[in-house]
């Protein structure tokens, strides 16, 4: 049976909430380790296992240093229990920070692998969601660090989105391969060829096509993808308050809004970001997912189920041999030769 | 009087419709020099010359190399006319980039000014829009760039839009001072500085936050603006898509789309791109507007009138000013040292 180590510090709607997600997933036949404050948790059900780990770095100023100065966090704790062979797959249910920092430190990046990437799925009406990464793991990103995202993101798509043959490309500010910055254009040119073996890479994307599926995998480095991801978030939930404002502006058109509602609810449900569990970190020794913190017991439960998926499908190790076919893993230094010095030799 | 080139290529609805905008423009008492094919220009009202000029580059495939090469384009006149005095500000009526490039090779730099950018007002229901730069004129941008564009931002702002002190930030993926890439953190601290002085610099804000007003220029390089400018217009039209589509999928919320409808409209007129004129090309020796290619006649209305407006208000030497008071102009190369040594020595 497949383990899935869960943090319930950080969620919004308190840990109770996460062990109801938990306690969903288990009845799927997934095992689950809880850990939080078990005081603040009244019941679980059968597959769930509480371990009391009452002290939450979720909301630390400090994320990175909170994850390395705090060993009783609920989220190290769970970090640890995937190191260490409890569980196979880790879920948080919080805080993005202190979760990348918890398991960089005790899960590791996988071997071959430059930076572990965030990847977001952004959830389109009746259609598989886009996968955006990295969306914020890494403020800068060199070229090889992007080739890897381009094949981290497809083999997750693929094995656990369940997209057959993922269409990768870069966002940029033109569709012809000399558009972007000069490390993007060095990207395209390396995907294009050996580096982009295995890989359905379709090129460069502009920010208007985003949310129009003209791509299944979009790469981009941390920077960018944590403005992007947060435009996707402001502009479309702007857009959306300033309609229901204007249906609010008369009786007619309150009428109008009421008729409309569940219409509007229906497509709301299409595109509910609980869906797809919350973010993923890829590019780690196990699978990692946070879930948004404020999520409720189905977001946490489809976060759970999803992490089993990816330990299923063996999204790790299929991203290794993604990685090893288009020899676009970092070469391993040999003992003779220290890190700082292979440059220069 | 101010008189205003304005090329007449490029609209999708044909020069006809630019040389109905001009006479919109004119009778509001500026004078209009139209460049474009005479033969496709029926009708223009008092107070605009149209200049007979067939040849268009809006569609050239590298509009740069267009720019350089087809003195008898109808962009290049326009822009030639304005170095040459015959008329004060330029507005193009179609392709940015041959425009930017037109304008480059002919306006020119104004004094101190590392790089020319390009403003695009974004508009908000009820309120003044919100100013992006640079939205792709430079892919890549040095922060002495990026210091400058805050100036001249701020200056057309407070001098055109009509903004009293506007609030300037930098698009960056967290409000702390240190978030960001180090090239825009060195921006934040200079900004912060003397470098800033004379702008009411209020940080760094998060894409979530661009479309809610909380900030009235928005500072980034024209990479992360390409992005930025194309994900609000696909991610606004995608949701009113949605919205729409869900309207359509009962009787029951057709109805309610019936009765909505006349809001919607409002709302939409609140946030028509046209009645800013279109984006805004500034750090040149005058003031050049690029109307976006599918605006109807009141859109070139606008655009002149938003171009005539920077003439009266004396954007360009405001700016200069502003930029001399904060000691953010480029400093002179003294002939004895030629640019390349200076560094050196």
């Amino acid at each position: 049976m497949i383990t899935v180590a869960v943090d319930a510090g950080g969620a919004d709607l308190g840990p109770q909430e996460v062990a109801a997600g938990a306690t969903q997933a288990a009845s799927q036949g997934i095992g689950v380790l809880l850990f939080g404050p078990a005081s603040e948790i009244e019941s679980v059900g059968p597959g769930v296992e509480v371990v009391d780990a009452p002290v939450s770095i979720a909301k630390a100023p400090d994320p990175a240093f909170a994850a390395r100065t705090t060993p009783e966090a609920s989220i190290v704790q769970a970090a640890k229990s995937v190191a260490d062979g409890r569980a196979q797959a880790l879920v948080s249910g919080g805080s993005t920070g202190s979760a990348l920092a918890a398991a960089l430190f005790n899960l590791k990046r996988d071997r071959g692998i430059y930076r572990p990437a965030l990847a977001l799925p952004i959830p389109l009406p009746a259609a598989q969601p886009v996968l955006l990464l990295d969306v914020g793991a890494n403020v800068t990103c060199r070229p090889e660090h992007m080739i890897q995202f381009a094949h981290m993101g497809s083999a997750f798509a693929h094995a656990v989105i369940g997209i057959e043959d993922p269409r990768v490309a870069l966002l940029s500010n033109g569709e012809e391969p000399a558009k972007g910055t000069p490390d993007l254009v060095a990207v395209h040119e390396q995907l294009a060829g050996p580096a982009g073996s295995g890989l359905n890479f379709i090129g460069n994307i502009e920010g208007t096509h985003l949310t129009e599926r003209a791509a299944d995998v979009v790469v981009m480095d941390g920077f960018v993808g944590n403005i992007t991801l947060k435009l996707v978030e402001g502009v479309s939930s702007s857009t959306l308050r300033a309609i229901r404002e204007a249906a609010m502006s008369s009786w007619r058109s309150r009428l109008g809004g009421l008729l409309l509602a569940p219409s509007v609810r229906r497509l709301r449900a299409e595109i509910d970001p609980e869906d797809q569990g919350g973010a993923y970190m890829l590019g780690l020794r196990q699978l990692g997912v946070v879930a948004h913190g404020r999520f409720s017991r189905r977001g946490f439960a489809r976060a759970i189920e999803v992490a089993a998926r990816g330990v299923e499908a063996d999204v790790i190790s299929r991203t290794r041999s993604a990685l090893e076919r288009a020899g676009a893993l970092r070469p391993p230094r040999s003992p003779s030769e220290p890190a700082a010095t292979v440059s220069r030799g």
